[in-house]
């Protein structure tokens, strides 16, 4: 088993932090996206999506996009659960997740992609180019400074994202998070006090040293 | 349980399907899109989010998303499983749906929902109000072209989206092809014989009449 995996990469650290969560550990491989790497004829070869975190089964099969590395461990590593315990349980922590990703993470890449000269060109990820869109850099810095207020305002009455535990939404809430306010510049409001209690709360965790 | 569903919604066709698959009935509230209900105060109050589909609990808790939908379900009523089977599969399943999605069913909403005339300032769905971004059609497009290209590609070599069985995979490549060849005109083209024969077998089930 291998995983291909970029140190910086967002959607990589989630994968990281998952793991050392679950206590799984996985033999990596660094795909350099500084330099483009994911985009040489040797790594076309082995995922065609030309996409960081992948993992590799050890009968050959890869396995794509961040929700279905998840699901593969959470399947072969059970505990500690990090996508539910019971049918309702599992079900709001994949609404949760969802809403970290559509809400922060998502915007937070619009503004980033369309924004730095160094993804010119590459303004989506995948095997193909596609040219920066400015519009998506303002837009995704409204919806981003939204998604800060109504996290703030949902973790005055919860914990944790999805509930009383720790769950994959917290992680893809705080990566989201953490990597907008380090890219664009964005930190968190000084009013935003539940927002900042959760933050500095999922920060200490050991995982997140990752 | 209530399901709040519009007919014309394409997630709101993804749940239905779904269910279908399942043989699961669950009774369903109209939320009128077209006369905006989703933004009324009377909706607001359920689902503040303005959204369908939506699925409220006996107990009132309300799950949003397709994918928190679909795990309820598959967690309630496990047979046949439309999630996946085993670890390696669920994998599988999860990465074959997400990749419908990216690929087909986001693009489409951009093509689309920047285009019509009826969602100026609706562009994203949600409580909260954005502008059309023009660039957003074309790049929509282009992409679905790749999309149509890239699946009749892998439909050659496997009887469906995620392998050898139907999964949730196909309800969403199905449903983001049907919603983009109607609403953008852009039928599968003659050549790509894969992409049509998976689309008339898929289209013949009945849980896709609904």
């Amino acid at each position: 088993m291998r995983l291909y995996d970029y140190p910086v990469a967002p959607n990589c650290r989630r994968v990281r932090i998952f793991l050392a969560e679950k206590g799984v550990s996985v033999p990596s491989q660094m795909i350099d996206l500084s330099m483009q790497e994911q985009l040489s004829s040797a790594y076309r070869a082995i995922n065609p999506r030309c996409t960081v975190p992948a993992l590799q089964l050890d009968d050959g099969t890869l396995i794509t996009e961040v929700l279905a590395i998840w699901r593969y461990f959470e399947e072969t590593d059970p505990e500690p659960p990090l996508l539910g315990r019971d049918a309702k349980d599992k079900a709001l922590v994949t609404m949760w997740e969802r809403r970290m990703e559509l809400d922060g993470f998502l915007p937070g890449m619009d503004a980033v992609r369309n924004f730095l000269r160094s993804l010119k060109s590459r303004a989506l990820t995948g095997p193909r180019d596609y040219e920066q869109i400015p519009e998506l850099i303002e837009r995704g810095k409204m919806r981003l400074a939204d998604f800060f207020q109504d996290l703030d305002g949902h973790l005055s009455h919860s914990p944790f994202v999805a509930g009383a535990e720790f769950t994959a939404a917290d992680i893809t809430g705080f990566v989201a998070l953490d990597f907008v306010a380090g890219r664009l510049k964005l930190p968190i409001p000084d009013d935003q006090i539940h927002l900042r209690r959760w933050s500095e709360r999922v920060a200490a965790r050991p995982s997140f040293q990752l």
